[in-house]
């Protein structure tokens, strides 16, 4: 497969090599990056655990960070990059920043947000399914080993 | 009226105090206090202006704060009083924190979580309405002054 510099898959990738930060540091792994005119301006993952905060979200520590970037609260031309499908939380966040795009990963059908409906910015477009699989196998290694 | 010591209504005018400093910082005026066995562990106010980022929101930053306060990022023995009806992302987060209880003042039509479901915790109790009148005053004494 070849990989086009500036496609989601690309991005998609950044966002799981964060994942696997969190994987290492014994956080549930999922990793996301805001773009901004093709450039990677803010790059997070999970850290609920070190840093004791449920907010700490992958998805909210990269908006507070690319809103720290840009020097603006909205990310209107920003697209969020997310292995997995972001929670209620993280969905209304995305709305308050006005966010262009989300685009995730893997599915979550209990915490994920599109079982409440869309949550996002009416103006928000969202990709799902990229690099699922990825996303996804991530979650089920950090599980399996929790369960050992 | 007579104010009980450990009422609502005590816990709510701390919060509507710390709207009360968002309205002079000329942030939306939405305060909010987490309490813990009848003290109060975290104070907060909205800042989305002053930080430049929509995650500021009273509830959030009160959540974060009084997790740091007990050392846990679950929050099961709290209140969490807000003088206006949290928002999709504050009911994220509360949900996740297993907030014990959420007690909030005037109800938000639009932007408030309500019209979404119960995003709250299933064990989470919720009472509304307490000093609804104080806190929406605030809100209106804000949108007056920006229309000017």
């Amino acid at each position: 497969m070849t990989l086009s510099l500036y496609s989601d898959e690309h991005y998609m990738r950044e966002a799981l090599k964060q994942a696997r930060y969190a994987l290492a540091e014994d956080e549930i792994p999922i990793g996301a990056v805001v773009v901004l005119e093709r450039q990677i301006i803010a790059r997070a993952y999970n850290q609920t655990e070190k840093l004791r905060d449920v907010t700490a979200h992958a998805e909210m520590l990269a908006l507070t960070a690319a809103a720290n970037h840009v020097g603006n609260k909205y990310l209107s031309d920003c697209t969020l990059y997310v292995t997995i499908e972001p929670c209620v939380m993280c969905a209304g966040a995305s709305a308050w920043a006005q966010v262009q795009r989300v685009v995730y990963g893997a599915h979550e059908e209990k915490r994920g947000f599109r079982r409440h409906g869309n949550l996002l910015h009416p103006r928000t477009e969202l990709a799902t399914g990229i690099l699922a699989a990825e996303g996804a196998e991530l979650m089920q290694q950090f599980f399996a080993q929790k369960r050992k």
